[in-house]
């Protein structure tokens, strides 16, 4: 080998030794994934292929106006299928919403689900299709794998680059009383296929388009330094960081281009992949208790808390977060923490979509952060943060935020 | 956002435009994985849950030193299988091995199918499968989606990390008589469940860990830049790429490695799912008649002519290329073209391994080169290659590697 090309081993930011053993996995892809603008047309048929004759189409009454559930049903239609529709989804679905639909489907005698719509949307489809053929309620769902009877087939049309809940098994429903999520999880609720059509994302309003953004991104940075992390879920992240660090500013200055809603669309796929194989972490924990207590938008309250996240698992996961600062060429002059360099980045994503930069932005007394610092600590996906994050460090975690 | 983190984006290598339109497509995932060192004991549990019975155990015989089929023979025994074993598996599979292995199926009655090997055990397993459900000859199946009944669940256990034929639903046979390979493909083929269990790599030669990584290595540089790239196929590749890039030198100096074994199977198995999402390109097809002819062991064929393809791909690939030589970190302070210091890097592993450079080493009579060409021509992978390459070239890439 010539001396020009010489692979400068002291220059790499990939440390070749993995700071725990290098784990197993067992991936278990149960999702066809279609992707490309205009590809919503190709719905009906797809449904057809996967034995659709009475679909129930849940979708978010908002969308409308965008015509994205109307295109939907005439794909159906022209499949010569009899689509139902029902258009009850609301943010932050509650396990009500979700019996509704189940008792319109039950009523409807439908033998399919198909979702248009965010995370709501296809965590609702995926709700009904747990009560409508397994009984009881949501709450006998929370967790993996308790569904014991066979669930319908379904499709995925996700209409935001955000949930990535099309590359997933888990649908979060949340309990009707505490406002609490219900991570209700099993093989046979995840889509058959997911339509990635990102000509359907156009449509979103600019702070949906900004704060699933944020949330696609903490997929990405969240699920790569978790402590379930393996080489496939890394392999999804970092795809994921990558389309997603390169298009979030690009999607907010020009809604209309299609190839950056496009990579957007593919970074949020890749990021619900990741997580799908192995977990989320501190950011998540936090944030969840926010919106159940002030109903404050999930990808606001990430916003928020991600960049003090990133600084406090600096000290555990630094040199997996400089594979990422590599991955998109970030330039560290300064030789900042890797941590801070993303901090830093993901403080200007939020900065540049106009979204809050603190807790005491949002209405959110300082009085409670104990009480949410005692039920981020007993939430799952906390466990499996990098850095140890209990009771006393979420505290600190939200007081930072604040 | 300080001025500390900046995205200079002229020191970025990505291009944020693809030089071809952004393409669709549609991933059907068939396989689950299951990782990790030591799983190959889970494969009889695997197999029964997928229904197997009386599984066909189709293996090379010189794995038999290191152990491989007897552990697998034990497992499945131990979960109460009946394995019926074939071990007639050869080099570069012809039809007529195909056929021998399905007579023996046919007569034991076999329901399920289990390749432990390399590319060709893969391959010979898939052949078998398709011969036994659907009847026929192999050439019946060449091209993609021939098998008009069902086909045998089956289970592929890879022995070397090359092929990723564990990835694919292609089993690659050679045509008795002429000795050119058949590409015969369908969804059917696909395996259930592979496991990759880097254990089973250790026992390796060093020779077929070089030729086979050399294989790897090329299939995701071919199918990084080949006009059937998407968003999807292009992240399995550099994944890939990175996998196989930092860790091919390491298991030939330390061939007990296991976490470096475990990232160069990794690597071999998303290389497969890239192609299986894409395609190839002009070294594949160069390769493929001096394999035929000579009998030249693929993955050397391949480690003297992939220079010369990356060199002449770079004025179409080389922007591609540019992003590959940023995320492994290779250091180009003589501004070469980003193909030229690709094209340095796999000469270094060629000859690092030990390998023949040229093809006047290997016996190759200079005066085949234009019937080389004429069938290299033929070659379908050739096709895709990013630039267009007729006789005429295909001939100077021969010559070059002369």
């Amino acid at each position: 080998m010539k001396a020009t090309v010489r692979s400068n081993l002291n220059t790499r930011v990939r440390s070749s030794k993995s700071p725990l053993p290098q784990p197993l996995f067992d991936y278990h892809p149960l999702t066809r994934v279609i992707y490309g603008p205009g590809t919503l047309v190709r719905l009906g048929e797809l449904a057809r292929e996967l034995g659709a004759h009475r679909p129930l189409l849940v979708t978010d009454p908002g969308l409308e106006a965008a015509g994205h559930p109307q295109r939907a049903l005439v794909s159906l239609r022209d499949a010569d299928l009899e689509p139902i529709l029902f258009d009850g989804v609301e943010e932050n679905p509650t396990s009500r919403v979700v019996e509704i639909g189940a008792e319109i489907a039950r009523r409807e005698r439908i033998d399919f689900l198909i979702a248009v719509g965010g995370g709501s949307s296809m965590d609702t489809a995926k709700g009904i299709n747990f009560l409508l053929t397994n009984g009881g309620r949501m709450s006998d769902y929370a967790g993996f794998g308790k569904a014991t009877k066979p669930m319908l087939p379904s499709i995925g049309v996700p209409t935001t680059a955000g949930t990535g809940s099309e590359a997933q098994s888990f649908a979060l429903i949340a309990d009707e009383r505490t406002h609490l999520k219900m991570a209700c999880g099993d093989r046979k609720a995840a889509f058959r296929a997911a339509i990635l059509d990102p000509e359907v994302t156009v449509s979103q309003p600019r702070i949906v388009t900004a704060v699933t953004g944020i949330d696609a991104l903490s997929h990405a940075l969240e699920s790569y330094v978790c402590t379930r992390r393996n080489p496939l879920s890394q392999a999804f992240a970092r795809e994921a960081w990558r389309a997603l660090e390169q298009n979030f500013d690009r999607v907010l200055r020009n809604p209309d281009d299609v190839e950056a809603r496009g990579a957007m669309q593919m970074g949020a796929y890749f990021a619900g992949a990741a997580i799908e194989n192995s977990m989320l972490g501190a950011c998540h924990a936090c944030a969840n208790p926010l919106t159940a207590h002030y109903g404050l938008t999930h990808g606001i309250a990430i916003g928020i808390l991600l960049p003090h996240v990133l600084r406090f698992n600096n000290v555990a996961a630094g040199a997996l977060y400089a594979e990422l600062v590599h991955d998109v060429g970030l330039i560290n002059g300064d030789a900042l923490a890797a941590g801070e360099v993303l901090a830093q980045r993901i403080a200007g994503f939020v900065q540049s979509a106009g979204l809050p930069s603190r807790l005491s932005d949002c209405g959110i007394s300082r009085g409670i952060l104990p009480v949410l610092a005692e039920e981020a600590a007993q939430q799952w996906t906390g466990r499996y943060n990098p850095r140890p994050a209990g009771e006393a460090e979420l505290l600190q975690l939200y007081e930072a935020a604040y």
